[in-house]
């Protein structure tokens, strides 16, 4: 149902049933490893490119979060899933093997909200069952694609973010009341904000005002209070861009408890990997929620969580072009 | 509701209220010149690259609907949109603009109808009052970024298809039972399908097989005889696909009478235009269903319409990869 402007709340508690989070060399080396329930010492994982290997990292993670969820493709209605690769070819050679019905999201690194705020209204509505949503990110595919081969060691600012490789996927079904499993409540979908940044190594500074703008929304549409969350949780700002959202919403009357505030981009890695600013890319928010935050949920330790992934919607052509970086971000709330 | 395995029943029946169209030169000297709302004599529309006048194809059809269906930006909840170029730009600097909460879709010239299905599901369910979807392509950016730019004047073979230069945007909204508009009745969501095929200037032949699947698929959840339709349109397989998909079909036991099978690529433009195998691209079925095929429902000439948008999930990259071609299609039956 439609609450205020640009909101849904889903008052039969899609359930998060099950996940599957997929990692490569430099995540099994993180903070987070042990959220991981695939991690590849490798980048290559067996295969000839990395555009291929990225797939392989969807595919793992959709079949970890079926397996988990003691369901088979044939029980799945809908995949919805997206990636940062040119035409998200990644996502839709993994759609070709899981032979579920699909759809292309395209939401940069918000894809993984915008999915899960899909799903959520599907199977609250019996639109479908059970539904498989994900997203990906290999960073070797990625920095070549937006930037360059990492083979040539390009050096960056200290503003950049590293891209993980990763790829998380959830399996949402109906909620059954007898089970304890985490639950979408409700969902905020942010509109395009370009502050007239243009500097593709600082993304978290970009992308820091769309993530206030859903935020922001997100209080008011719902009638909620920030305290109501025990966690806020930013997709991919990193250091820079969470400090922007703080002080973003500090100005704009929205105050809230910077210890509630956390980012993904800095959950991942520890502190000695040379990450810059943080990590980011698709698979960063979502290997994050669906691996290591509901684990936390399940042991007690958060009981409401609003996720908002945040996504820049630029590609090389426009940065080459001198076009500005529209952003955005959706938000997603889950509770157990 | 779902209904059979991937397929959903709008029984609150959400209308078309309005739609935008518009198109570039070589769509003024095609067939359904007279069905568009705004057509550029020029491919640069004024703008300095193809990409920004694409954009502008976008931004003008919205608008269009908007102004037709008598509602402002603030009126919209949501803006589903995709493209063909890398990463979407166009769709989302066109969200940008429009300052309307944005889902970003990737479906490449399937887009139209994962929108319209998309946005019927959230109007029939009261996520959204009004809702604007649409999808768009522009000939010369399409061919720069898949194939060569244009100045070339490179030669294509006979089952090449011609990328069309438009977007074409509906307005979905809440049925009001005093005015007499198509509204949409049901969608199939399409499995990606993927028979081999390698060569990208036939996609056609290779669309064909998805289109097959999700009519069959279509028949089968609704438990509906392809007579129920007035007009069975396929997006843009063009000549030889459109061949390809009755074989097909016949081959699968499902006999289609071939006058009531149309295809977007195929109506679009004149015989004597050099098209090869006809029109393509994400602005094909948009433009035709949402301008020439709605202004003939309204005419009488329809009534019951089953629109089969497909697309060709490939990239530049994956071809050079050696891969072959993931297609896909959507269905979405609109009625009057």
């Amino acid at each position: 149902m439609l609450q205020g402007k640009q909101s849904w709340v889903f008052q039969n508690h899609p359930v998060i049933k099950s996940t599957g989070v997929s990692g490569g060399p430099f995540e099994a080396n993180g903070r987070l490893a042990a959220d991981f329930d695939v991690l590849h010492d490798d980048l290559w994982m067996g295969k000839t490119s990395y555009e291929q290997a990225h797939r392989i990292l969807l595919e793992e993670a959709a079949q970890t979060a079926m397996k988990k969820g003691e369901l088979k493709q044939e029980d799945i209605q809908f995949f919805l899933a997206g990636d940062l690769i040119n035409q998200i070819t990644p996502s839709s050679f993994a759609a070709r093997d899981l032979q579920i019905p699909y759809f292309g999201l395209f939401g940069a690194c918000s894809t993984s909200m915008e999915g899960l705020a899909l799903a959520s209204f599907m199977v609250n509505y019996q639109g479908a069952n059970n539904v498989l949503t994900g997203a990906s990110s290999h960073n070797a595919a990625v920095e070549k694609q937006f930037r360059y081969p990492t083979e040539y060691g390009g050096q960056k600012p200290p503003t950049a973010q590293w891209t993980v490789t990763g790829a998380g996927v959830a399996l949402i079904t109906k909620n059954q009341s007898d089970e304890r499993l985490p639950y979408t409540t409700s969902a905020t979908i942010g509109k395009v904000v370009d502050m007239g940044l243009a500097d593709p190594f600082n993304m978290g500074g970009a992308m820091a005002p769309a993530a206030a703008d859903t935020i922001l929304a997100h209080f008011q549409d719902l009638q909620l209070d920030p305290s109501y969350y025990d966690l806020i949780v930013t997709g991919d700002l990193g250091k820079i861009g969470r400090e922007t959202v703080i002080a973003l919403l500090k100005e704009k009357g929205l105050t809230i408890d910077e210890k509630i505030m956390k980012d993904c981009g800095l959950l991942i890695y520890t502190n000695d990997q040379p990450v810059q600013s943080g990590g980011s890319g698709a698979g960063c928010s979502a290997t994050v929620m669906y691996g290591h935050l509901l684990n936390e949920m399940k042991k007690g330790m958060y009981k409401r969580i609003l996720c908002v992934a945040t996504g820049a919607l630029l590609s090389p052509l426009t940065v080459q072009q001198g076009e500005t970086i529209p952003c955005i971000a959706h938000a997603v709330s889950i509770e157990i």
